[in-house]
């Protein structure tokens, strides 16, 4: 058939290039691989899903498109890639009890109680999303306060950043919990005034009642993921970084990829060399589904989180001068871990949050680029205190911050009762890093915090909350541009992830992925851009979402 | 384009069926769907790897096909399907250590010795397939006799059965194994005069010593794919039933086909119901790679083998009368699997030897088909000693019994003396299956065997081992016809596997899976048959293996 058509088609069209679809009378923007915004006014799209041709106003429209549709003159942008999140998180998320918008400790405790009712039949009641920050509270909860609310059945409830888990009694005694109990290296079991477990554990001492949870069914996993991808595309994201990718989650994924149930971009991160050497072999994966899907590195962790105190610092926590915080990996362990990950191609993306934790990792690159030379994207999740000595080391290894606009107008307050005034000049330094050389990702850490890239856009070249505060932005040397935020969000996420070839980017042959808005994020105000409805998201050429 | 083109392409074709490729002047065999014999003479398949027609020597070419080949005259049949193997098993078969050939305990020692010369960094050495029925021994071999050749270093060397391991001193010593060991329930650890541990490790006691083997690499494991893939290809298997797949072997399977390295097709069992979960979750998987790979349902075992003793017999061992084999599941453990796989659709295929096993199985059968109707196909891997009351049982439920021919010529001595001659009756009964209305399958268990099928078709007929003995055949009113003995290696294997709409049969719309070889199996002496070679094999309408 081909022999004896082929000279037939070179006849009847114009050109073997065949406009399947345009999308046209947009208000188009995308960014260019300079970093320079362009604008368009239409766009044409392959059969397969690919980008064909940016038009302008003037330029001739295809004559036959097999599909067409007027954007009736909406802001369309590059979907959004989200360089850090937890994708089946945010599934879960949506399917147990939600605790994120509790303002005190009796509102938990009312919620707790209500989701036990509507609830009888449940084992364990699981929830997340609680910060003792927002409730006035000056100090952790504690198990008898959850045992008010529910004494007669296990409660585990994870702090809104993922680094301390609150248990009542009944579940301190199904872990078997008891005075007793050792925190392993790099966890912390909260104690009362007697010594005995207070009903909060820290970091690495969390799984200790985690490990007897009950594990999810797969169909709730698959379940989780159709509801996560809803979420993210509702948000305008059309990829995203999944940072610590389990077994589970990445035959979840397959799952969806199989039965063509994967709406959205999911590179992997594998949580830990062995889920990474499980899921991947002997390298990372090819791109899977049309590019939907694709094992790319290792998620590694150096320390916790600063709310928790966590995070690894060089000198002692300001409001509390004992601590400084853990670290999770001595060096040997972390060079070790990152050199088995680097010598089978898989990219390293390192968790690194305190200034301690960051001098660490930026001590292992600088000695792994000599074994393992070349593109290697080296990455450090977070980023966020790194001691101004250390910050011109980014640039010298071409290392990716893979950082979070919208934790630095959430931790604020808390960074600065931790740290104190003078250990602030490295913190969420993203204009520093630029400076300096190094590289930039942005993204949520959905679940812990909302995934609306909107509010990470506003928040990245304003530096200031969704209440404008502080007026003129904290530390504003360190805002970036509007288009630096934008390229935050879209192609400095492809190049983090090794996809700016396909990715982040609206040109001939790059994915067609793009979302239609509200506003134009280059025009709008920053409140006006936090307010910002995506009306529809597009993946592969296709619409996926639509606001309803 | 589609638009454009189509009212065309009516002009220009007189059909819309395309005719991609021919392989015409062939001596073309297959199974129609009501088990009787069609013959051809030119097969046209579709660009997609399916038959579009089947063509007698008279019946109009199609005018331009893409790519014609000319068969010569050679025979072509559908590709073997073999319903009983362990593809990873073949592959790794290659990469260690065979003593599948030795016969006798110093032909062993000088081997080993030999391939530790030759492989000096090895830690371990890991060898499979002895047999020491081969040896004239008339008992199991020692770890000292093992340590006479090698005692640096640890050995584990499998039986061909894969139902015992045979260890030397180091081995031992670094599992911890002494006399105060205890084989779990299931196994068995064989014992000196004095009562120390002999070496020997039946069935479930061999994990003590597997537990510290090192892991194959994830190159390795794909480096076996490709050695199992080129093996059974090179018999003309382009279909396996893969009995017991591990999540790595899964994970194998698929790196493969994500890289377009798969070019047979495996219908998998995992191994066990949590593999099973981890690898298909909620279900079995879809069909993946254009049919080449699809998770089909769970390999249980419900006993051992009969050489090692393993098989669970009704009375005692003719030649051990204080043993009866292991059971390796109470009745309840061994209902509650196949319920756990039943109720999310997975099929069940169990492992069932000894006539007690058997009866076990068919008694959980008989229960579970009350809470699981509809088209089940049990199977029953191996059957092959059923004691003649329960034959029957198989038709009423519609179990298909999962057989390997050329045990039964392999097995038949060793047999005699396990049962004695007054308990064969229901041994290896495949006419009396199928006369009783149970369903077939055939396959070799490679690698305990050779994947030859040709040795397993004249076996099937004849119930004459290589030698033609014994004369006339081996309780000789069990053999199946030649017809049946092809059925078994094709179609009879695609039902058993839920395939039988895509796979077994050549006419359209099926996969274009075939091979050309030297023999007419319909018309050959058996000695001709087990000499067939395989010329060419062809998978989705493309070769993939061509003999050199």
């Amino acid at each position: 058939m081909k022999r004896l058509l082929l000279p037939l088609l070179a006849l009847i069209l114009p050109t073997p290039a065949l406009a399947d679809a345009l999308i046209d009378n947009v208000n188009g923007i995308t960014i260019d691989k300079d970093g320079r915004i362009v604008r368009f006014n239409g766009l044409v799209m392959t059969s397969d899903g690919k980008v064909a041709k940016l038009l302008d106003r003037k330029d001739k429209r295809p004559e036959r498109p097999d599909f067409k549709t007027d954007g009736k003159g909406r802001t369309l942008m590059p979907g959004i890639i989200d360089a850090h999140g937890h994708v089946m998180g945010v599934g879960f998320q949506e399917l147990i009890l939600d605790l994120s918008d509790t303002r005190s400790l009796a509102e938990v405790q009312a919620k707790v109680a209500a989701y036990v009712q509507a609830n009888p039949n449940r084992r364990w009641i699981i929830g997340r999303g609680w910060n003792q920050e927002n409730w006035g509270l000056g100090r952790f909860p504690t198990a008898a306060e959850l045992d008010a609310a529910v004494a007669d059945r296990p409660v585990w409830l994870t702090r809104i950043d993922g680094h301390a888990g609150w248990a009542n009694s009944a579940a301190m005694t199904a872990a078997g919990i008891t005075a007793k109990s050792i925190a392993p290296t790099g966890g912390k079991i909260e104690k009362t005034a007697t010594g005995a477990p207070s009903g909060v554990f820290i970091d690495a001492a969390m799984p200790l009642v985690e490990k007897i949870l009950p594990e999810p069914l797969p169909r709730e996993r698959d379940l989780a993921l159709v509801k996560a991808q809803q979420t993210l595309l509702s948000y305008g994201i059309t990829t995203i970084a999944d940072m610590g990718t389990t077994l589970d989650d990445w035959m979840t994924f397959r799952r969806a990829g199989d039965a063509g149930r994967l709406n959205m971009r999911i590179l992997s991160y594998a949580g830990g060399v062995d889920a990474m050497v499980q899921i991947g072999g002997p390298g990372p994966s090819p791109w899977l589904y049309e590019d939907r899907l694709k094992l790319v590195g290792v998620k590694l962790y150096s320390d916790g989180a600063l709310g928790s105190r966590g995070a690894w610092l060089k000198q002692p926590y300001h409001d509390s001068p004992r601590e400084r915080g853990l670290g999770f990996l001595t060096d040997a362990q972390l060079r070790n871990l990152m050199s088995r990950a680097a010598m089978d191609g898989f990219q390293v993306a390192v968790h690194a949050i305190g200034d301690q934790a960051n001098a660490q990792l930026l001590d292992a690159i600088d000695e792994l680029v000599q074994s393992y030379p070349g593109d290697r994207r080296w990455r450090i999740e977070h980023a966020q205190i790194i001691d101004p000595v250390d910050l011109p080391r980014l640039g010298r290894n071409g290392i990716i911050a893979s950082m979070q606009p919208v934790h630095q107008t959430s931790d604020r307050l808390m960074a600065e009762a931790r740290l104190g005034p003078n250990r602030l000049a490295g913190a969420y330094a993203w204009q520093t890093i630029l400076k300096d050389g190094g590289k930039l990702a942005f993204g949520s850490d959905t679940p812990v915090e909302s995934p609306d890239p909107f509010a990470g856009i506003a928040a990245a070249f304003t530096r200031e909350d969704a209440k404008g505060e502080p007026f003129g932005g904290w530390r504003p040397e360190d805002r970036v541009s509007r288009e630096q935020a934008l390229a935050g969000f879209t192609s400095w996420g492809a190049y983090a992830g090794f996809a700016e070839d396909r990715l982040g980017r609206l040109e001939p042959g790059m994915r067609a992925d793009f979302i239609l808005i509200d506003q134009d994020p280059l025009m709008a105000t920053p409140q006006e851009i936090r307010a910002t409805k995506v009306l529809e998201t597009w993946v592969n050429g296709r619409p996926v979402w639509t606001r309803k």
